[in-house]
């Protein structure tokens, strides 16, 4: 059984494979993490390994808590990965990045696969068929966007993320529902069509917090995974452990 | 002579038009405010009215030191507008977002217009050949953008705007620029085609701080001009003393 930690900007999550099934998934604060990790080991004694991903801050004496009961993989730019890393700084590319071009390369392999993220950031990876991931892009995601035009400027309120009936708002509230969602929209929609110019034959692939809220609203057939990282980290945990 | 003053989320523009010429241009920070007048009036003894269109903070002393040498209308959701205010909370209605509707009924008068001003916030305003303002969107700007990415997340760093060379970063950076800059791109290109799509014959019109940087990326024909706002105000001006 693998035990997989995706430690991410606001939450953390516990996910548990028995080789690659998903038996069960968890998601918390931080500060909960000794605590979660306790009852996780009493219900799962069948632990044998585990990987960490890990965009937040995880201390140092948290990841020690799991090291002395399984042997474990920090992800990292040290990290063996199942494709050609062609990213020209290597060393900076995201460990999320890394795991969801990892759960593409086990699900999609000879594909021209594009994976769209749509959490915190909006996160855009390619990878070829022939297996190099080339980079991709990061914008801000949904709820950043409202955000920033309520933190950032003099006069805007901050709105809960709401899907506009209209390309038109007619009150600054919708106005900002439109520009942030159907600006999102417009954007994933547009880059797509511009990878499809570019590489005919692609497979895209949306996943993240905000997958289900956009899915219906895009232009372009897609698949949505809520738990397309997790199986990537999984994978990647399966490869290195042949 | 008129003068037009407007003050924008961070600095504060003169402009003075005789008759429908603009004929003098500054931009200042809104500390200067004071001096700035006091020269301008030194300069243009012959100044005969004043507008002033505020999204920022400007001090009732900052208008007295105008309105007691002037006829002055401060712009506000009480004065009277050369368009019909479809708008459903006209209260709420940016004084910017007037001026620009202003300067489009001037300019492109019977004609289904969308002003896309590209600043700090990036405002879409939409008004038919009927003469009928319904409204628009707002989103986030490019800086905004740049600077929400490094404010609100863990580890990405502030960049300066730069033109992406491919819509595939190869690294943290261009991964950012691309993801920014295409993203605003593919933003206002797929709302362009979308309002193309409701209404067939349409005029696009983009200003604002970054017009010029966007023009030449953006897929769809239109006409930058960097005085647009002013041009609004001065006709709103105008309008208001006839």
């Amino acid at each position: 059984m693998n035990l997989i930690v995706d430690v991410g900007n606001t939450y953390v999550k516990f996910a548990i494979y028995n080789s690659y099934n998903l038996i069960f998934k968890l998601s918390f604060e931080l500060s909960e993490f000794k605590k979660q990790y306790k009852t996780l080991k009493k219900d799962f004694p069948k632990l044998e390994k585990a990987i960490i991903s890990s965009v937040g801050h995880l201390s140092q004496d948290q990841v020690e808590l799991i090291k002395k009961d399984l042997p474990i993989i920090e992800l990292s730019s040290m990290t063996k990965l199942p494709f050609n890393n062609l990213y020209k700084t290597p060393k900076t590319l995201g460990v999320d990045r890394m795991a969801l071009v990892g759960a593409s390369v086990q699900q999609f392999s000879n594909k021209n696969v594009l994976i769209i993220d749509a959490g915190t950031c909006i996160t855009y990876d390619f990878i070829t068929k022939e297996n190099n991931y080339l980079g991709g892009a990061i914008s801000p995601g949904i709820r950043l966007r409202y955000k920033t035009l309520n933190n950032l400027t003099a006069n805007l309120p901050l709105l809960g993320t709401e899907e506009p009936k209209s390309i038109i708002g007619n009150s600054t509230e919708t106005s900002i529902h439109s520009g942030v969602v159907n600006g999102v929209v417009k954007e994933i929609d547009g880059i797509i069509d511009q990878y499809i110019e570019d590489y005919l034959d692609l497979t895209v692939i949306l996943t993240g917090g905000d997958a289900i809220f956009l899915s219906n609203q895009l232009k372009n057939t897609i698949f949505a995974n809520s738990n397309f990282l997790l199986e990537g980290l999984n994978f990647i945990l399966e490869y290195n452990s042949k």
